[in-house]
């Protein structure tokens, strides 16, 4: 460990607050800011504070050690990217107004980059030219830029935000499966040595494409992602990522469809209460327009239609909710009486719930009426069967069965399996062993540097303020001189002789500032030892005190530094 | 030291060429593509590939050190930044074009960060509220964003750029004074530390603002600066900040001006050959046009005018040269024959060599004639004495008269006095020891990390390749496996007992790649120590040969290891 000097928090640029700024809605965000780790500069863009800088840079050290102990190369790829190769992939457009656009002098068009397929993917072909050259792991740590819509919690979404991302490539699958499995690996040592708790779950891969791909979630009340865990065997994933099997049922004994009148029931709540049956014996149908042309989508009356999962199967086109104007077009869409059966030139998707052979109420096309006994497959076709609502606590676990538990979290790393989406679009190949062209396959793997400050700020704190794990604290102790001038003299003597020792120090010299305050804003920051010299300093006593447990101890001033330099 | 896995070049995302990059005019650039440290990603913009991340964190690592060691704290503000500051100061108009400007989704004005002047005075006015907080030192290692008009050299001047910026804040001159003192030691101890040649130069304060400005300056022939060194004293200076002294002269002697018949005699050269005098007895008067208005510029006939000078004297006004129009619409304005005594309407600056009472043959505002014994201060009035012509080898030094000799450098880092320009836009005032508000005076430090790795490429690179110093080199030793099997098995055993030992080792282990290429390959890439497994490997001898002086030394293996890792 490198002998930091020791920071005297009476010259240290960061202001405690006593209260939580008026826009912060969540822990972290309160808590970084109080303590003066972090500063807004404008929306969705911080400024971080001596300390923050340290807790950041701790676990950019901690990356950085498991990222080369599985052999990836670490470089540094611009930030400010050409559109060309953004263009030959589609996301210059796909990326929509999340990408920060902007051209210069010469009216040349330039991005900042979100993230760096593209651009890893061209240094590769300029690299690389033969088999042997590969696999390869490269990473970077950087800045990285998306311009949210709504930029919120501090830095746990901001609209600059720095992150590792890494890139493998390989000529084969199976190597690309180790290479995702040496990130995997290297993700576990990483949050294990942060002291992050964190949940391995199957995930979508989103616009990002490409086969396999597991988020690192880190459970937190703040969290943006819900996760579905299973009490009773090791299955997690992102609810976003959860289908549900499709069981084709026997409809041989279901009768004929028939119209029931069924006056004033337009909601399912009105339907299922008119007819006295719950609401999962009901088939709901939302109407959508998908690049404006309309899809129904059926799920069970009792279920709720997942948007994000309706957007993430269309991607890119745009998903929008019919409207008004899109009813009075269309005279036989009768609005709060969809059924699926004799629908047309509408596409039909349904929920795997809606399997063939399913026994359905739903609409029957007229107003006032609905229809009963429709059958899946029978009365009316599926087009296609997509995973759509949202997922429920107490849903059978896809793998065993048993009642899911949910819970909120934040994605602190992704991995995904790229496979050739990349290398196609870029025309990337190597020679093979025999000679011929090999088309590269390629992994993409993140970690959120900035955000994973928030999420351990969000898992480690308690009702005092920040407590960092030892690994990220931003010193190793925090003395306090709780008193007049001979308890600041040997704060200062202590904090010299730790620091010599390769302790890196905090110490509250600050003058005119009461004992009071001194502990309180201990607290607040949160290194994980605080060294008190107060009363007994005199005889050359002073109190341990462990952050976390609030355990003191008296100690001499040798056993105290005997302790804190063990 | 931290014990970095050993890299083999067998899996180094860094191909060597054989040949200089197209369009590299410069040695850095052609070394640095050569040597496979970085590559072109677009103009002006560039990607750091594993040996080049190396060097430039090595760089980080000692400015990071030195700037902790005077106190300084290290924060990270961002690099997008909002366009209020900028407005504030004036600089969002000022940059001109060298902005890169860009608009979020909400067309909300964002500029990329060219230095943070605004934004941590900003930071201080939020953190700082007394003369308590202060002194202060802050600062960041970040990429920087200026839009070069003509981008060149590779990394010399790139679009994107590594700087480490800080910034000074004090309540009185003399802790002004003392902050830029412990910066320039700390750069002193910086660049010696990183083994660069180096002069401390006079500069001036530019766009920047300010009082007192140095550079400093490492001489190489692809700088972009000439600076003057006097070799009988200590001065050197920026040639654009060197200041000829006003001398008065007594003028009671020269005769009453008179015009003379100089048919033909448009330029200086031809008027001097027509009366056989010096062209230094002549006064030449250059036209230009400044926000629109006709300023004549008076420098003797043997000078050049620096129109940088010229436009930093009136920035931020537009400074063109007139143009035909121009003279067409003032007659009075005799093309080739101005001269400033009876000139109308015009301001009229010179430079101090035209000091009051020297006498010049002029022009006499009248078409093939000019006028000798025109005296300044007698028959015309010099408007403002502003030093603005080319600074020539063999100018006096303005410290001692010394011929003074000029170089080329490379700026590789500035320091300012700003004083209160920015406190003064930005309203940063801290309550004073008598309760008052003090206004606050700031100075604004900073070094080219990314251009110091080109700077240290330039002055340490031979006719062989790359050439690092210790300090900053991608590794400590290049072992070279010259051989078959067994040579690389050799290689990578002593590679990894290195390792063990906190050696950063770069191991040539490629198989199909004869020794002699591995030999020209370690010479271009530059590490300091060539250890070579070749000929003598089966009786345990192996060849370490010095980079830089080519000496070369045969010893047992275990005789090499205590020498490497001693």
């Amino acid at each position: 460990m490198a002998n930091v000097p020791v920071q005297r928090m009476s010259q240290l640029m960061a202001k405690t607050l006593r209260d939580d700024p008026a826009d912060a809605e969540v822990l972290s965000h309160k808590l970084l800011v109080r303590a003066g780790y972090v500063r807004r500069t404008a929306a969705g863009i911080w400024s971080w504070l001596p300390l923050g800088k340290r807790v950041l840079a701790n676990v950019e050290r901690v990356v950085r050690e498991e990222m080369d102990a599985i052999g990836a190369q670490e470089v540094l790829l611009p930030a400010i990217l050409p559109r060309e190769p953004y263009d030959a992939t589609g996301r210059w457009d796909e990326y929509g107004p999340e990408l920060f656009r902007l051209q210069d002098r010469k009216g040349g068009d330039y991005l900042l980059g979100p993230t760096h397929e593209e651009i890893f993917t061209l240094l590769v072909k300029d690299q690389a030219s033969s088999y042997k050259d590969l696999p390869v792991i490269l990473y970077q740590i950087q800045n990285k830029y998306r311009d949210e819509a709504r930029p919120r919690a501090g830095i746990l979404r901001g609209r600059e935000f720095l992150m590792k991302d890494s890139y493998s490539f390989d000529t084969e699958d199976e190597g690309l499966a180790q290479s995702y499995a040496l990130h995997r690996e290297a993700y576990q040592r990483i949050f294990a040595r942060l002291g992050l708790d964190y949940r391995i779950c199957a995930a979508t891969a989103g616009a990002m494409g490409g086969s396999k791909s597991e988020e690192f979630l880190a459970p937190a009340e703040a969290g943006e992602d819900t996760f579905a865990d299973c009490p009773n065997c090791d299955f997690a994933a992102n609810t976003e990522a959860i289908t549900y099997e499709l069981k084709p049922l026997d409809a041989a004994d279901v009768p004929a469809a028939e119209d029931i009148p069924t006056p004033d029931t337009p909601t399912i709540e009105t339907l299922a209460a008119h007819l006295g049956v719950p609401a999962s014996a009901t088939l709901k149908n939302l109407l959508v327009k998908v690049d404006g042309e309309i899809v129904a989508v059926g799920v069970p009356g009792d279920r709720e239609v997942d948007m994000g999962k309706v957007e993430a199967h269309f991607a890119p086109a745009a998903v929008e909710l019919v409207t008004e104007t899109d009813f009075a077009a269309r005279p036989d869409l009768v609005r709060g009486y969809v059924g699926p059966q004799g629908l047309d030139k509408v596409m039909y998707i349904a929920d795997p719930r809606v399997a063939p052979g399913t026994a359905w109420i739903t609409g029957a096309n007229k107003a006032g009426t609905h229809a009963k006994n429709v059958v899946a497959g029978r009365d009316f076709e599926v087009g296609q069967y997509v995973d759509v609502v949202v997922v429920q606590e107490g849903d059978p676990c896809p793998k065993c069965g048993a009642g899911l538990v949910l819970d909120r979290a934040i994605e602190i790393g992704h991995i995904f399996q790229l496979g050739r989406k990349y290398a196609d679009a870029l025309k990337l190949d190597v020679l093979g062993q025999n000679g011929k062209p090999v088309r590269v396959t390629m992994g993409s793997y993140g970690i959120g540097v900035s955000r994973a400050v928030a999420a351990l700020a969000e898992q480690s704190a308690d009702d005092k303020g920040l407590c960092w794990p030892k690994e990220v604290a931003p010193a190793d102790v925090h003395v306090v001189a709780a008193g007049k001038a001979l308890q600041t003299e040997l704060a200062l003597d202590i904090s010299g002789k730790l620091a010599a020792a390769g302790v890196r120090v905090l110490v509250d010299d600050r003058a005119g500032v009461s004992p009071g305050v001194k502990f309180t804003d201990s607290e607040l920051i949160g290194v994980p030892q605080i060294l008190v010299a107060g009363r007994r300093a005199a005889d050359g006593v002073v109190e341990l005190k462990d952050r976390r447990t609030g355990e003191r101890e008296e100690l001499t001033v040798e056993e105290a530094i005997a302790r804190l330099t063990a």
